[in-house]
């Protein structure tokens, strides 16, 4: 990777948008664009870099999109998902000349990227920064998605927003928004999703995409985990077994968000679901809402995370573990 | 009632804004209103209910609400909320000179509101009308919410949107749009909502309210309701007997939209939640997902209602009806 050059840190500098002018003059002038995304992409990962590479292309540049990790079949549905290519393909190509821009995350280790070489490398990311690679940088945490720092770069640059772009992007806000239910739900955010169905997107659509395509197995899991349920108080322990994943053939990611289900209760503050990853091992995910913060939680066991949502893992029996995990939450 | 009067259908006046210029006029000239919302309301009746008097009131107006059935629970959030009376209690004022506005239905029978004589009615309503009551009717079915109507009402009456009113139309929005994924969600109700929050409303607070304020005995029944499920093709079926409702303690409307439970799985196209409601006697709910028209199920049973979501009353033994069920279902 290239030195950091002199380049100044574009939140200094003056935006005639809402996107760096660094950024948008450079996109401008150069042709050859390798977006990646992180590893295990989400939706606001896979529908911004998509945006972003329809958008370069419909400028006539060469943009192709790189992935480390398979694209989940959820978001099969999205336009020219099938542009995603194998990350170690990017070595296959002459990189001297073409920038990398990583996407949704902040350093290419995160992207799953090992050494290429690049004439520039940009970061467009909502997630805190924990390096500071990237020649050109526009990261913005209190962007509740890449998506729509993606939207506002593409009418920066003058792209106009076709479906296809805008699907994308609506897919975006709406993984990392909950579909506009999640606290970083901004007016920006609502009035964007507007102007996209504007452009064509069908918001029902995508909802049923995103929400409505389980596979047998996994709505089996969700039984099992449910009947798994503990509740001590204010805290709800559910339950993940490798023999539940053999009894329902669900696999491991089919129990992606399963942790959110207790959290409905009122009374419920914490919700804990333990995954089985070995004998005695367990991956504990951590929910809350209202006043407590579960990173605290998280970290009395070897763990972190965000006040809302941590996690951490353990080894010992299930037994001791959820004693001492009651005992955590009633002390704290 | 008063009979109707020579008053011309409202969608036939020109308007300037979205509503009629009747009744824009109407409102601002005229003091007393009383505004009665269905039986057994739901977000969309009472918050476009809360958020007129709200409007009303601040132009110096008498605005009242009334309510035959009780305010679910899970509204208590609603600003003035505490405001709604029960409809036996419109009968003990003078209405001689008030002005009845029906919201989120179109008749006095689906307000469960008997004979009382006032000055004018008007309707104001998104659903496709069952009778042509009304002095005044504004009857859009093609707003996906009566809150979204109330909002266009209050622009046009010069009202400033509070943050209470805001909320108040919010709730309504998400309610009947399932916070934006149902299929009647439109560019400018996204627009709207965005307006909503620029006024002040909280979406993801809303969203909690909504969606994470279940009773621990609703959670035990979902539990229970999908250990019951039975998946035939693209037929599933769950059951929520009596026993269930005694064993966790929750009350028969704690099962509301859990028939949409098994639509979350992709190879089911119709859900069909059956609901004990005596020996026998069974209540079944039907949804569905794609081209399947579920009213043509429940017509065949003695039931009805939309493509989407219909149901039918059937006495017999459980064995037989699923049997009944599943054939017609493969045979349609």
């Amino acid at each position: 990777m290239p030195a950091q050059d002199s380049w100044q840190a574009p939140e200094a500098v003056v935006s005639h948008g809402r996107c760096p002018d660094g950024l948008v003059s450079y996109l401008k002038e150069t042709d050859d664009f390798r977006i990646v995304v992180h590893v295990f992409p989400d939706g606001d990962a896979i529908g911004s870099a998509l945006a972003l590479s329809l958008g370069l292309r419909a400028m006539g540049k060469r943009a192709t999109v790189y992935t480390k990790d398979d694209i989940p079949q959820m978001f099969g549905y999205l336009p020219s998902v099938e542009d995603f290519r194998g990350i170690t393909l990017i070595a296959e190509t002459d990189t001297a000349d073409a920038t990398l821009i990583v996407v949704d995350c902040n350093s290419p280790q995160r992207a799953g990227l090992s050494e290429v070489r690049f004439k520039k490398t940009i970061v467009i990311d909502h997630h805190v920064t924990e390096t500071d690679f990237g020649d050109i940088r526009w990261v913005k945490p209190d962007y509740p998605a890449t998506g729509l720092m993606v939207y506002f770069l593409l009418k920066d640059l003058g792209v106009n927003i076709t479906t296809e772009i805008a699907t994308n992007i609506y897919t975006a806000l709406c993984i990392d928004t909950g579909t506009f239910r999640f606290s970083n739900t901004t007016a920006e955010t609502l009035q964007v999703a507007a102007d996209l169905v504007n452009a064509g997107v069908n918001p029902s659509a995508v909802a049923n995409y995103i929400y409505n395509t389980w596979s047998e197995a996994r709505f089996l899991l969700l039984k099992n985990v449910l009947n798994s349920v503990e509740i001590h108080n204010k805290l709800a322990m559910t339950f993940i077994t490798e023999a539940m994943l053999r009894e329902t053939g669900a696999r491991s990611e089919d129990s992606d968000n399963f942790v959110n289900f207790p959290i409905m209760i009122e009374s419920v503050s914490v919700s804990a679901l333990f995954k089985e990853i070995g004998p005695d091992k367990w991956k504990v995910s951590l929910r809350c809402q209202g006043d407590v913060d579960v990173s605290l939680i998280a970290r009395e066991f070897g763990g972190g995370g965000h006040r809302n949502a941590a996690g951490f893992r353990i080894t010992g029996s299930l037994v001791s573990i959820k004693q001492r995990l009651i005992l955590s939450f009633s002390g704290g």
